[in-house]
């Protein structure tokens, strides 16, 4: 079970102190460069187009399996698998976000919250399913 | 970037012939037995609750980077990343279902479209983001 990047996040933000907790909150657009081993997989999207982008969160820690949900001493200690912590045993981002631009391979899609350099594992499209 | 499983799926479902294509194709509920070492990471989750679980799909070939979507050849050659293929360089499966009941650290969820013995890499709560 070993992933392969095939891209990575290119972004305003350098820093986890930058990043809001969720793409909603204020994040900017960034680009996602795809490896050109991959760009054939990037056949029928579209500017316009949502899309579900995980990403694999380099900074998290693994061994954490409870948290105060966002950092927030206030909130009652929770397991990771009931929040959106990125600290959680395989820190796999998940962002849904719209596409508004695609140069060749270059996808620039927001709003984003993860860091520049972020490696990008997987697409998918939006299913109804995902919503309720 | 290598996943470790938290927990398996167990299901009726016993091979992809049998499974739909998406848990809201008349997918049945499951078990996800998780892993003693992440009990600990279940706190603060409740039957009712909707979640969002990732999975391995084990038997997906990395390989392909097009597809007929839903195997359907009179759908247009698309771009894995613009599908739900199963098969993609990173094939991480992606599930929202509702928990019906949790005893220790097991969950019955669904509808799930995952067959026996899939690893089950997160799960994660879900957002109003996840949706619109």
């Amino acid at each position: 079970m070993t992933l392969v990047p095939i891209g990575r996040i290119r972004s305003t933000l350098r820093s986890l102190a930058e990043a809001p907790k969720q793409g909603r909150e204020g994040a900017p657009d960034a680009w996602i460069d795809v490896d050109a081993a991959y760009s054939s997989a990037l056949l029928g999207l579209n500017a316009g187009d949502e899309v579900i982008v995980l990403t694999w969160l380099d900074r998290a820690d693994r061994a954490v399996l409870q948290v105060h949900p966002r950092g927030d001493p206030r909130n009652a200690i929770a397991g990771v698998f009931a929040t959106r912590s990125p600290h959680r045993p395989n820190p796999i981002g998940l962002h849904r976000v719209r596409i508004r631009e695609i140069a060749d391979r270059q996808l620039l899609v927001g709003p984003l919250e993860a860091i520049d350099g972020t490696p990008v594992v997987d697409m998918k499209a939006v299913l109804n399913s995902d919503e309720a």
